[in-house]
């Protein structure tokens, strides 16, 4: 058995999200798995770097596979980028190390929300920005992305989901880049929980357009309640931006 | 009756293109109409500053219409932006001068058409891009681009329409924009004829491409035939980028 790695990229607007579902078949994994069997002959299952909401986008996501085959990589590369929709691409296909896990290996994940702030329409870019037309105060949403960083647990931030796990992460950097009418949020961490990259930004909205300071910040991760944290803001507004291994 | 000005902006994969017709309700004027006749309880007739055709894009497309209203112009603005789809969108909206017409007042026009010539997937921007994976020469197209330019007859880069109208034009300048794995091609000049951006677009791709010799363009000109230009690139890639006054 070979080992391989898979990176994509995706626009997640029509799709019910990465992982496989037993109501649907709209998933992105469930799209991929079916092309690469029916292409390898054999059944594949894909391991990725952690499951993306549906709508949620991504600009880089990895994934892992074992397959039995003589093919080259770059053959099946392109072989594969004949089949897939024109809303999923292959970035790069190789032979990766017996170990190498897309979930277990990888270290570090990078997550950006798009917020379109300015009231003229964004209509290009509009199925990757979130519009939000408000003057955001800046200084205030650094303070609490500053507070945010570290390592929390961060189940106040989650939405939960029956399973009792681990909520502590580390958030490493919150960084705001601003662009025109667009502010770019990139959360960068080891991990990110349930929906935990939207009710960062959504709380992080709240403090901008001053409707809650950014010293609640530390009783919020303390309270452990996801009622005290911010609202969810809407999957459309986010990409994976990277994975590192 | 006073007189208005209204710069849009529109992402024309799903429309039938500008211009109203007979067997479609489907046209980007024809939904703006009927969307201001209603917010102004009149008919409402648009003048654009030219067609685009079905699938083409616009940064900025430039209408005036008239119109009895006392309404100030920034509230019929924010009225219209609200029952737009989201694929079209209102720029600004003036009042202008009694003479200004869209169409007749235009001087100059400037259309982009967007190359993705990469291997790997353009999965973001694959509505408003067209791809062509080859290596291109890019100084052959350049002296193609330059013997286009200046005042010539151009019925040998547009479809036939029926009318027998001027077919002369100037074009003046080509300029090529290389960004990555894209290249941009924009065109200006004081007017453009049917299909004319996408088979001078087309030319340029087949002299890029080794087909054919910069050299030809004066002979394709000069025979003002049709079937001796290039082939008609796809609308998608195609976006009027500015019109000016």
């Amino acid at each position: 058995m070979r080992n391989f790695r898979l990176d994509l990229c995706y626009d997640g607007s029509r799709w019910a999200g990465w992982q496989k579902q037993k109501n649907t078949d709209n998933t992105i994994q469930q799209k991929l798995e079916t092309l690469l069997s029916r292409m390898l002959d054999q059944p594949v299952e894909l391991a990725a770097s952690g499951r993306t909401d549906a709508g949620v986008h991504a600009r880089r996501q990895v994934c892992s596979f074992h397959a039995e085959t003589e093919l080259p990589a770059d053959i099946m590369l392109t072989e594969l980028r004949k089949y897939l929709p024109e809303d999923i691409g292959a970035l790069a296909l190789e032979e990766a190390p017996p170990r190498f896990h897309a979930r277990l290996s990888c270290v570090e994940k990078c997550y950006v929300y798009r917020i379109h702030t300015g009231d003229a329409p964004c209509v290009f870019e509009r199925k990757y920005v979130w519009a939000f037309p408000a003057a955001l105060d800046l200084k205030a949403m650094k303070r609490a992305g500053r507070a945010l960083c570290g390592t929390h647990d961060f189940e106040a931030f989650c939405t939960a989901r029956g399973k009792k796990k681990s909520t502590v992460r580390t958030l490493k950097s919150v960084d705001f880049v601003r662009e025109g009418d667009e502010l770019r949020i990139f959360f960068t961490g080891d991990g990110f929980l349930y929906n935990m990259v939207r009710i960062l930004t959504g709380t992080l909205l709240e403090v901008g357009s001053g409707q809650r300071p950014a010293e609640d910040v530390p009783e919020i991760l303390a309270s452990r309640e996801r009622a005290r944290a911010g609202f969810t803001a809407p999957a459309r507004g986010l990409t994976l931006w990277d994975v590192r291994y």
